[in-house]
């Protein structure tokens, strides 16, 4: 079994607040993982990230595995020695990056079909359908890799040899992500391979790094409640619901309703790659622990900074301004009066737009760091309410 | 007058250790200038700047006066509001970018006729003549900017007053800057007007910023000396070495040695866009007190990291290393083990080459902060060597 204990210190509904320990440290539940999908959270220094009070970070298998190799990476000291982040680290499977080269590519779409982290209608790429890179088999998916068009192939094996060598202190069963417009029929088939694959994953395994199955089963009830009994019996330090969850935000809810009661309340349960403000609090409150998503930075590169209601934030301006606007030419306010981030506490709106306008370097980091801190501050905000029986009040007054 | 005092504290040949106060602060010198071109040394913060030993910062007034504006910068605070940079600040009157919009694109040329700060044999663009974007007249001179291609003409006097909007401790004259391949009539015209306009700065300025009279003359030797003995004749708190500077190391010597002594001992001499590691020794050995150079972070950004002797560094490798080589795929040392700085003490050479490969932010903002503190340290250590009589021998353990 995986080095991984949880506790959880106080409840308020189905909303939990909890500790999870693992040999590089603790992290106070529920908790926003930032992605560092390249062994770095985008502009990001390690110091940064304590400074701002991440406590965990997640990097990807496709892309190290791809480049710099998971050997070297090894042979210098793991993830933590190579990117020097002293924290706990999760890593997921690869098993997304082949969605994103199979059926994101063909179909046109994302985790919730029409929604990407960090875009919004000005952003928005045009997605054609595209041919799939990537080919499922029972044996595992077959890719070309987005770098050199070299051909390889991961299986369940395989990724969890590769992230034992990175040597995260959490790793994530191999899984298949299928598209939200995937059908019934291919969902069902998909699923049942994933489980074939969650058994060979566990089998494969020779570390104590903690291990997560994955809830597959699209948006359909019958799957995803068979995927949630059958991971339930794994021998798994915890959870994480991953791939389509659906056409809308509704649909995810309703995903979420279906499975977490099914899934054992002492482990904890991290939602794979959803991250907006509003899912925060709606995730949170259907009983999720842990989320991880690269919207926060992706959004920062593309001058979306992030604002809390004090700041005239709200649902239906997705709690962001462009910070590229003409009205924030001469604004001496910082991007939101009431953040204490060093952003914040040191910059003006109008400074982080001339930045931006002038395409300079600076810029990205100010606003990487903005969103990030901003989006901790607020899972530590709701951890907070949770123990202090505030959480459905402090949801209240973010969303409504 | 200007608000800038100056004291000299230890002398070793020509080479002087000193400590400059200016409303902001102090400046030991001889000190390196951080270029902060858009009000930003790009990717690095004003803290980021204290930490490394960054004392002052230069800024660019054809750039700010183009965008966001003087006029808005003021209202935002001055330069120093603006950026968050508390420290003192130098601007430039614009001349020099007249000159790269002018001569330089139209000869192919830099400062020094073949040697561009940053550059190396595999980045160095093919440099073809190209059609001038400014023109000079008595009044000042006019060009196209090279953001929006909308029309602009800057005089002394406008030039005067855009820096003293921007409100830097130290402000520049309007010069003109000729390229090392105008000839001896054509210089000695430019040169005249320069003093004519150093003048008419004088006579506009209104404020107590400490002003630095520009000392040009290309490389010939009697118009170096009628400008030196000009501008020593004129009210400055300070001088620049200004202009173009030969068409080698060689001949850049030669203009300090002709100018150089006919300056008055008692006031800095700045010597405007060198920063080689070379650069440094020769010309504090000639009695420059200060250093501006954007070579240390355009190299960063292209890869190129500075190192020490004892780490390898030398002139004929120009004490750089290229870290993208695939030499360093595995290296565990960080990119000088006798660095403290930030990324020294905490990144591996094979981390830092994974960035680079992977086109991190990351990577451009280490690798900055990296080579701005390297060149502080060692003007630093310079410093300390005159002030203990043992410059002469630190020059020949990094140049011989």
């Amino acid at each position: 079994m995986g080095n991984l204990s949880f506790t959880i210190v106080a409840k308020e509904g189905r909303a939990r607040a909890g500790v999870i320990s693992v040999p590089h440290g603790f992290i106070e539940t529920p908790m926003f993982i930032p992605v560092g999908t390249q062994a770095t959270v985008k502009t990001l220094t390690p110091h940064d990230l304590l400074a701002m009070g991440a406590e965990i970070i997640l990097s990807n298998t496709y892309h190290l595995y791809l480049r710099p190799g998971e050997e070297s990476i090894a042979r210098l000291g793991g993830l933590h020695g190579f990117m020097q982040w002293k924290g706990p680290i999760i890593t997921d499977s690869g098993g997304f990056q082949a969605f994103s080269l199979g059926f994101a590519l063909e179909h046109g779409v994302g985790k919730i079909a029409n929604i990407f982290p960090g875009e919004d209608e000005q952003t928005k790429e045009q997605r054609p359908p595209k041919s799939k890179l990537a080919v499922v088999d029972e044996e595992g998916v077959s890719f070309v890799s987005h770098i050199d068009a070299s051909r390889h192939k991961l299986t369940p094996e395989k990724s969890i040899t590769i992230q034992e060598k990175l040597g995260a202190d959490i790793i994530l069963a191999f899984d298949e992500c299928t598209s939200p417009l995937s059908s019934y029929e291919y969902t069902k088939e998909a699923l049942a391979r994933t489980h074939r694959w969650a058994v060979r994953c566990i089998n494969a395994k020779k570390t104590e790094q903690a291990f997560f199955g994955i809830v597959q089963g699209g948006a359909y009830k019958n799957l995803r409640e068979e995927s949630a009994r059958f991971i339930v019996n794994l021998p798994c330090e915890g959870y994480a619901i991953g791939g389509s969850l659906g056409k809308s935000k509704k649909e995810m809810h309703q995903v979420l309703e279906w499975t977490i009661p099914l899934l054992s309340e002492e482990k904890p349960r991290h939602l794979l790659g959803i991250g907006g403000i509003d899912d925060l609090f709606e995730c949170i409150e259907r009983g999720i622990d842990l989320f991880d998503c690269a919207g926060p930075t992706r959004m920062a590169r593309s001058a979306m900074l992030l604002i809390s209601p004090a700041a005239g934030g709200s649902p239906v301006n997705k709690f962001r301004i462009r910070i590229t606007n003409a009205q924030f030419r001469e604004d001496t306010l910082p991007i939101d009066p009431f953040c204490m981030c060093y952003t914040c506490t040191h910059f003006s709106r109008a400074y982080l737009r001339h930045l931006f306008v002038a395409k300079e370097l600076l810029a990205y980091r100010l606003a990487s760091y903005h969103n990030v801190h901003f989006i901790l501050t607020i899972v530590k905000r709701i951890r907070q309410s949770i123990i202090d029986g505030q959480f459905a009040q402090l949801k209240k007054n973010w969303l409504e």
